[in-house]
């Protein structure tokens, strides 16, 4: 899936720190290390900031550029443009890794991935155009913002947005797969009973409308015509409705299980006891 | 309703495993319940998992099957390709009978009849065309996949969620009833209101309208056209987002109760242990 | 609000039972009294099921008296058979009246309204065919279901459910006027932002936009066309998301509050003491 | 956010009484102070339920007015009517100020805010129309209700609403960054399976489409046209389906929170007393 590629992603981001964990080269290369990697140094914050002014910038022009009217009139100034942005990138991305001894590690690092992933677009676009908005990717790379201006308490947050649902993932997968099976068989049903009109031509279709009516998404583009299809629909529309408090149900009681802080017992390790635990309920050790 | 009883199935499903409780049969048969039944063997690991693969592309096949283009043009080969695999899955189902002795148990129970309904809408559909899409039960075969791959974590959750709703069901059902009564009171309304206008043709158009408001789907292919009925239809969606809290909230702490298990301490009557506790968390005390 | 009327309403006929609290005439008519009120004799279950069928029956016959097609054709037909049953009800009003002794409880008891409200739109109708459909709101006397079959867990259930969304009305209440403040704005800001355009042809239609975007329902049949107006509608419709989960939040502790089984302290009379509480916290007296 | 400085305003407005805090001045002016800002007088009483009443009808009005029938028959009047509402405002803002103390501390309150741009939109519009309804922000003052009607328990709810919000603001700023950054790469993905048709003109239009999506709204004025596009929208809607669930939780785990306010017993060390318990309920040991 998709999103929880994406929150995986976004686990790794908010855990991993490689700038903490590599190791510098010697010289001048240390000093561009304390500019490009770490941002409590006048000369590294004036990087990072501009560099993310870069980043929301180029985002902005990726999205622009795609209006037909402003695409037809300035297509050479945002070609140009983007030229020059990738330009900064590729001697940025260039820049983290000579001056690190563990190159590997910083260019395998879902961050370095994505720093990667910036820049490479736009010279295969050179190729094959429709390649060009991949770029976009570099979006991500605005997550630096927690670190850049020091938002511990954001970045918390966030770590502990991002850890519930990766707890809650496995119950959501399992949740997901008994509604596929459910909406394929509506679809299918819907189907028939609709007898391929109204939109219902054929059961993929039928299974798109399935998903929009059950997600209550509801478009639109396709509805029921005939009476039986409507009380079908009436149906898999109440349906939707207790279904929809399934992964409220699932996060909402892994958010409360989240905030329980902790502790871990001196004696036997298990760090299962509650927050207000006053001995360990594994080996029975006074908790301080 | 549709979608409890899908549930319910689920519930047997996930709980009943046929395979452990039947008997096999002496001799040869044995041979073939183990290859059948059973994937611990690397002959019924691979029977199993081409099983798989097979409903899945069947079901993909079904789906596809429906769109015109392709109907038109590979009308033989879908015919073909079905009465393959609904003959592969009819020598399944028999061998799946011969070698077990308690034959009524299988035949009986939850799989066996979703077995049975995989294979039989074909042959109906040689005089009846429009039995051909029942076959699509046969997706929740599917569900098999946990138990051949051994998926206890995701077998456990989906148990959980399952018996989640399960316990809800009341609650859901009631509350269903007192939406039910709501939405044809709210529906009537409208009808007066907007004079039979505007899409509000019939009662059970405007309990049709009613659904897809308070349900927040809104198709848009009926909407109130007078100021008086869009002035309900606000009331009307005001309280759809009031009482969209509610299946919620039901879901949401039948989960929370699945969770806990606790457990009272002899010796200072804390109630509130894990169910893993070994020692209670207030005193200390071991517990039995 | 509608809603909570129909709620409070709701609240009332569960709580109160007016027939274990009448007293019976003597003679012939308590012999009435127990065919009419109560259900435990034969006589008695057989007059109140046939009650709940005939009530059924016209609720169906009133919806699909609406639709074009049949309105037509038997048009004769609907309005003999609405006659006969709003005679039968009639009669059974009457029956319900002569057979008690204390007939003002039983007229101003919310069933007893509701059993009047049943008959009355008949006869208005007459006069006023308009009136004709108000008769729908017989279909609250289905209601009685639960008493009838003895459903004392599903009236538990029921009662539950109404008592957690009375507790959470007044935060519901100002939520809702927060809401509306918000929404007017919005609204508002949204009309001078399409100019007047784009189906915002006034205040009042852009808040009927607000309120359909806001809960999410989503018509489509009023959308914003100027980019500024979508861009502001993006911000309206993240905003909706987050603010649907605040109605969410309310009902859900208050569900899990009700959950709590108060104990009742044998010395102070204290009715709030928690589940697992072993001592009164008012003035800790043993609970027992 | 638009949203959040709404909320943060109602906290504001929910806490800071300037009523209480003002030193009135001496002679007449401590008269009119009585009247204007206090309501425990009858004349005061009086002035307060007028002045709600002036506010409410004003802001229909304003409303009303945009209706292009009304406004073409009855421009004059509703000029004339503007006119004379603004002109008792900003009497009544004149004798705020002038009957106090430290008029800074009121001009610079939100009360005092809201006052202000209550009256100075009608100036403004003499010369720029469009200004003309920002008027509609003196809906806010209605929230004086409250007080007026000294509604202590909803005055409680309201705070208790904000409060949470307010807690919970962190966690939501950080989801929506997640969630924004995750709807433009949807929306470019889009953009490019969709090839600019069908509605998907531009990457800013399928953000739109994207946010339309996921939050459930479904307008139906964008929907995907190619087989790919419907395949990833349903992708899409599902994890939308998910990601509705986490503000929730976020909201209703901190609403939970708000709610307890635990004392710790120093006896046994239980620390889940409520709040208004005065003994331990586990040992029923006195709490200070």
């Amino acid at each position: 899936m998709v999103y929880f590629c994406y929150f995986h992603l976004l686990f790794h981001v908010m855990r991993i720190k490689p700038e903490f964990d590599l190791i510098p080269e010697e010289g001048w290369r240390k000093k561009i290390y304390e500019i490009v990697y770490l941002s409590h140094t006048k000369a590294g914050k004036i990087f990072d900031i501009s560099l993310l002014i870069l980043i929301l910038f180029s985002t902005i022009l990726l999205m622009v550029e795609t209006i037909p009217i402003i695409r037809l009139q300035y297509y050479k100034e945002f070609y140009y443009a983007e030229f020059f942005i990738t330009l900064i990138f590729t001697i940025e991305y260039i820049l983290r890794i000579i001056c690190i001894k563990d190159r590997e590690e910083y260019i395998f690092s879902p961050l370095g991935i994505i720093d990667f992933l910036s820049i490479i677009p736009f010279y295969i676009s050179l190729f094959f155009p429709i390649w060009h908005f991949v770029a976009i990717i570099r979006m991500l790379r605005i997550l630096r913002i927690f670190r850049i201006f020091n938002l511990a308490d954001y970045m918390h947050d966030g770590r502990f947005i991002v850890s519930a649902l990766k707890h809650s993932s496995r119950k959501i997968y399992i949740f997901l797969l008994f509604m596929i099976i459910f909406i394929v068989i509506i679809g299918s049903l819907m189907y028939v009973v609709e007898g391929g009109k109204n939109g219902f031509s054929s059961i993929p279709q039928s299974v798109y409308w399935a998903v929009v009516t059950i997600t209550t998404v509801g478009y639109g583009d396709i509805s029921p015509g005939t009476p039986v299809g409507k009380i079908l629909s009436i149906i898999v529309m109440l349906c939707g409705y207790s279904i929809i408090a399934v992964p409220t149900g699932i996060v909402t009681s892994e958010f409360r299980k989240q905030k329980k802080n902790n502790f871990q017992c001196q004696r036997c390790g298990n760090q299962d006891n509650d927050e207000d635990a006053r001995y360990c309920k594994t080996c029975g050790e006074k908790i301080i």
